[in-house]
C-alpha cells in the first residue's frame, strides 16, 4: 500500500540529501522516490549515504517539473516552513500520514513533496498541492534538515499503515491520534490534470465574461483554486462544473 | 520542561552525526546534549551540520561513561534496533514522548540514550535503561541513521510536550470538512445564511443560463452544494463566487 505513496524532491542541491532521504524512506517502507531537476544526480555521494537503501536511488525517477511528478496523484501534500500570504489548508504530520494512507489503501496516488534546501517551495508549487503539511517544530529555530524531515513524514505514513493494518504495536486510540474517516465516496477522485484542464477551462471563462484582470486581481485565481484544492473533487463534480463553463461560454454580453 | 531530557550519544563516531543530532534536537526544542566518549569532538564537522543549533554542541557535556550521563536520571530510556536476547520492557516511540514529558513535567530528569553508529548499545548498556523505545521500522531494512533516530524521537517528545501544554498549534477535529484552524485564515468564515444566499444566486443563475432543468437533473444542485458544504467557504470566497454568478448574470444567449 505504501508503494502507492511518493516522495517528490524538487531541486535538491546535496546529492547527500537525496541519499539520506532515501534511506530514510525505506527505513519506513517508502520505496518511491522522484527527482524534480536534481542538480546532482546520480553521483556516488547520495549511493554512500543511501547506504542500505540504493535500489531506491536506481529506480528513483528524474523528471523536469514538479508537474509531471505528480500528474498521475489523487492527493498531493507539500511541506514548508514559511508562511505564506495567503493562507492554504493546513494538516498535521500526524494527519497527512493517516490521510495519505486512507488515498493509497482505496488506490488513489499520493504525493508528498519537499522543497529546496535554501528556499522550499515556491507560491506557485505550494498552490498546486491540496494541503500543506505542518510539522510543529519549535519557533526558535525550525529549520529541519530535508532527509529529518522526510524521516518524521514516512514515520507518520508507516504509523498509520500499521494502525490501519492492523499491525500496530502502538495505541491508536491514545489522546493524541483520532480515527481516520472511512466515509466511502461514491465517484473516482479526479486527478491532478484533470484539475488543472478545470483551472484552465475557468481561467479562460472568467477571462471571456471580464470578471478576471491578470494585472489587477493577482490573488482571485490562487483564492478559487484554494476552494477547490482543499475539497478534493471527484471526477463527477469536475465534469458538472466545466458543463457550466461550457454553457457560459455560450453567452455573449448584453449590448 | 523539555530541558529536563537530555539526548545521551555514545561513543558516536561521526562528528558530522553529532551536528545532525544537534540540529535534530533544536528543531523541536530540546537543548541538552550529553555525549559519552565521542571519537571527535569538538569539530568542525559537527559545527557545520549543527546549522543553526551550534549553540548545543557548545553547551554539550562530555563524559567518559554511561553511568555518569545519566547519574542524575530518573527515568533512562533506551534506543536500540537490535533484538536481545533477554526480553526488556518495551515502549513505543509514541508512548515513549508521551512518558518522558510526564516524567520531565513533575520535576524528573530524563535520559534518552542512542548507541554508536555501528552496533548501538551494549547488553550492559541497554540493562541500565528504564524502557527500550521501539521505532517500527520496516524488517526489510531498519537501519536509520542516529539523527534521523533523534529527530523521530524528538518530535514524539514535542508532541507529548504540546499536547499537555494545551498547545496544539493546529486544530485536529476537522480532518476532512476545514483541514485548517480558523484562527489561521486570513478571513472569517460565512455563515449559513451567506451560503444559503449563495445558494439561491447560484440556483437561480444555472436556471437562466440553461444548464439547469428542475424535472430532469435532480441531483445536480445537491451535487453542486456537497462541494461547497464540505470546504467551508470564508466570506471573501462566498463574495468572489457571487461576482462571478452577478457577471454571468449580465450576459444573454448568443442567439
Amino acid at each position: 500500500m505504501l508503494d502507492k505513496i511518493s516522495v517528490v524532491l524538487v531541486e535538491t542541491t546535496h546529492p547527500a540529501n537525496i541519499g539520506s532521504v532515501a534511506r530514510a524512506m525505506k527505513t519506513m517502507g517508502l520505496c518511491q522516490l522522484v527527482l524534480v531537476k536534481p542538480y546532482d544526480f546520480p553521483s556516488a555521494r547520495a549511493k554512500w549515504l543511501a547506504s542500505g537503501a540504493v535500489d531506491i536511488l536506481d529506480k528513483a525517477r528524474v523528471v523536469d517539473t514538479l508537474d509531471e511528478a505528480i500528474s498521475d496523484c489523487q492527493l498531493v501534500l507539500g511541506t514548508s516552513a514559511r508562511l505564506r500570504r495567503l493562507p492554504w489548508p493546513m494538516i498535521s504530520a500526524n494527519d497527512a500520514g493517516r490521510k495519505a494512507v486512507e488515498f493509497a489503501a482505496s488506490g488513489q496516488n499520493v504525493a508528498v513533496v519537499f522543497g529546496r534546501e535554501s528556499k522550499g517551495l515556491t507560491n506557485e508549487e505550494l498552490q498546486i498541492c491540496n494541503h500543506h503539511i505542518f510539522i510543529p517544530a519549535d519557533e526558535v529555530y525550525p529549520v529541519l534538515n530535508i532527509a529529518c524531515a522526510v524521516q518524521i513524514i514516512c514515520y507518520e505514513l508507516r504509523m498509520a499503515y500499521l494502525a490501519r493494518s492492523g499491525q500496530t504495536q502502538y495505541d491508536p486510540s491514545s489522546l493524541f491520534r483520532m480515527p481516520v474517516s472511512t466515509s466511502a465516496w461514491d465517484e473516482p477522485l479526479s486527478t491532478y490534470s484533470e484539475m488543472q484542464g478545470f483551472y484552465g477551462h475557468l481561467e479562460k471563462t472568467l477571462l471571456d465574461i471580464g470578471f478576471y484582470d491578470p494585472n489587477n486581481s493577482r490573488q482571485l485565481l490562487s483564492r478559487i483554486a484554494r476552494i477547490f484544492q482543499r475539497t478534493r473533487l471527484d471526477k463527477m463534480e469536475v465534469n458538472i462544473l466545466r458543463g457550466i463553463l461550457s454553457a457560459v461560454g455560450k453567452l455573449k454580453p448584453k449590448s
